[in-house]
């Protein structure tokens, strides 16, 4: 996504079109078609050739703005379709998981690829991502997802059963997204470098319990649970106010660190 | 910081001395020295040829994990001698501003170096951060925070005024951490690419409305001004609840895209 | 509404038909007549002698509780056709205002009554509210909503814009929930007795900081501004979380006490 | 507290002594006697026969202004010495337990009474409540704060094991604040009216869930459990904020209604 060379809009390019906050659509540009909204259509042929930021004007006379699709773009994009996490919540799992340039990662489960096109965006160039999923269908899926974002390379996406034990060791960081994490906990200690560590996202209270527990008999230190609770604002002089509707609730983010007995 | 090839503590590396989540100290080893703490010395002699995870007694027999240190371990260490940037903050800027491999930044003002070193973290080995400071005493000590956390070669901290102006052009993303974000607004939108990504961080709502209104004014779309309220949870099966004292607020943060006239 | 004697359902009571927590009817029981749901209807005569508590069936065989109607169910019903105040807000309006058995209060606006319901059940039977209302056709509409909760007694419904002056003086509180309440302090200190107490409610900072100017202005003491965000749990053993969907936001409550110069 | 007729302070009154937000002093006048405070003493004689609001001076010259105290004032002063249940919880307490002039409640534990308080105000002059308190120590704790703020004509303190038994029947509502709520719901069961409310403080997820698991073995309906996050404005023009730090959790208010079997 984020490596292409050009800021010169071209065919097969995927480009964002803005009208506001609430209608972007990210769309691959193919030559001689049209994309449809109800805000009119936009010719792809009018595209090709610009520059990212340029503003086009729909068959309805409505103007959108082409943007550069963004990692959370592609986040969005490809949370519409499955369960939900949010950009906020992943980049906290970055974070807390120390995944950058060069990390190499395990991922438990997969699902659409999300947090797996996050985590393949951050270890560029040097690092990989092994991520786990034992439901085939989305291991096609994430595929798809992955290759559309440029991503593929970085990632390879395994159709097994995470609890029954993880393939690779001395990796820097697991990461886990699914609903047993618990059941995941003494094979990441093995996959786990020394000092390595463990970052697990779970909906309910239930969940973050036992995973603590778990952590605490596999020699893990510095665990620690958050939530994250994001608040938009809506600022327009003399009228500033927290906006009405908000996500009161993703889920608990919980990291670790692998100590030696 | 996380470049180090060998998973062995070796003089002159930084370890991180965790005894609890309260009580963690980030020290360079160094040979035929100690480490003085409540809990008693601990000798570097001790540590040297181990590795990465291990557990050392002090000379009063209390245990510490010796850890690896993790860029929010540097974080923390530079936060606690100036103004406060958390993780969670840092994390939502780097989502937000689109930062990561190759990514080229201009970043200001610099303080002590806590933002810096993250974005650093994250543009390796490829991109690189242009760093603004107006006051002189703060680029040394930013520089020093760089070259502890092996950074500095990714970054470039200029001792001057950004509301005067930005030098660079073609950058990936500005990201503002200043007092007065909105005279920067201007000097922003010449310096990001077409589509580029503007993310400011204020802690009061009368910067935000100024930083937007500004923005509106340059021609940025997408603007979108958000909070980041984070909750430690205490999970103990039977005793598991929110922790009861928690930071209400540090800072709200604006991101924004530059779109063409 | 909480004065009947009688726990005996009787014609022209108020009831709260319960399905669930989203789906409740606040509605009154008239002989020989049904209420209709979308899961069948009810005949009042099955009601109408029965205890509170009760459960009948629909016609279509589903069962609802017929519960007797708290000042919650009358705010919540009153709400449905304006402006939003959730009772968390009324809640902490009466203990900031110290609203209490006997006071003499100033509220104003009226709107549709809803924070009025609830000044009045908390001040009788011995105290009164005095309502102030600028539009004529919402003084109607608060004083019907008034009569149905059966505290049309401890309140006087004025057709006055506040911002012209208060006629009362020695009262206890003075309320205000309208879009300017800055106007209204200077008559709000002339109202009050001496230590007397002032509450106001505002959806926008920009409200607040006027208002809170003004206040200090007025010689009020002990100002402080607050907002309440409440979280409803899902709670269900293995499964309880916080619910994915809430307010965000709602309004800051600002107090205040009257010192003399 | 708020029952005296007089708005000039006399001998034996409570007054509040209010130098700002953070400092104030709940005290009884007693001629010829003084108040020490860090800010010097302010002498009694100065206060008897002022009005309330009136401003005085301590011997180190610095003002205090005189209020009357309000209930929350009460709440602040008992809670001081014990566990710590805060104006808001019991704000919403009162709400969603319908409490008001002429309520039956049954209250328990007791603790130092901060709850019973509010809850005896509220229930004037006509309704009284019934505390139940297991540690006798506290029983004499509770009468004498209930004493100093007037209110003792509205409770009966009683010095019994609630999880044994509730004397009383009949009542609107049953509040509970003790560690194991769930013991107590077949007993408020029979004690409250049919439609009548229960309500229960805890601040473990785990206490909650065994609640609402009690309360739905018991027949109770409507059962929702919500917390109430309150977050203090920092507001001064141009630097408009929340407060950095706050109390990230106090405990969760669950509430529920009786229906018959």
């Amino acid at each position: 996504m984020c490596l292409a060379l050009s800021e010169i809009i071209s065919e097969s390019d995927d480009v964002l079109l803005y009208l506001d906050r609430k209608r972007t659509y990210l769309i691959k540009v193919e030559k001689g078609k049209t994309f449809h909204t109800h805000r009119g259509f936009v010719s792809f042929d009018d595209l090709i050739g610009k520059e990212y930021g340029t503003r086009v004007s729909s068959s309805l006379n409505v103007e959108f703005v082409v943007l550069k699709p963004t990692l959370q773009d592609y986040i969005f994009k490809i949370q519409r379709k499955t369960q939900i996490m949010y950009p906020k919540d992943i980049a906290l799992i970055l974070m807390f998981g120390n995944v950058g340039p060069g990390s190499q990662v395990v991922e438990a489960g997969t699902g659409a690829g999300a947090l797996t096109t996050a985590l393949a965006y951050h270890v560029r160039p040097d690092g990989h991502v092994y991520s786990y999923e034992v439901r085939s269908e989305f291991v096609e899926i994430a595929e798809k997802n992955l290759k559309r974002a440029n991503l593929s390379d970085y990632v390879t996406v395994k159709n097994k059963d995470v609890t029954e034990g993880i393939d690779e060791t001395e990796v820097d960081a697991v990461v886990l997204d699914l609903a047993t994490p618990w059941l995941v906990i003494p094979h990441a200690y093995k996959a786990l470098k020394r000092s390595g560590m463990l970052v697990s996202f779970s909906p309910t209270i239930d969940q973050v319990v036992k995973t603590v527990e778990a952590l605490k008999e596999s020699n893990f230190v510095d665990i620690e649970t958050v939530e994250c609770i994001m608040r938009a604002m809506q600022t327009e002089r003399g009228k500033t106010r927290p906006q009405t509707l908000m996500t009161g609730h993703t889920g608990y983010i919980t990291s670790a660190r692998k100590a030696l007995r």
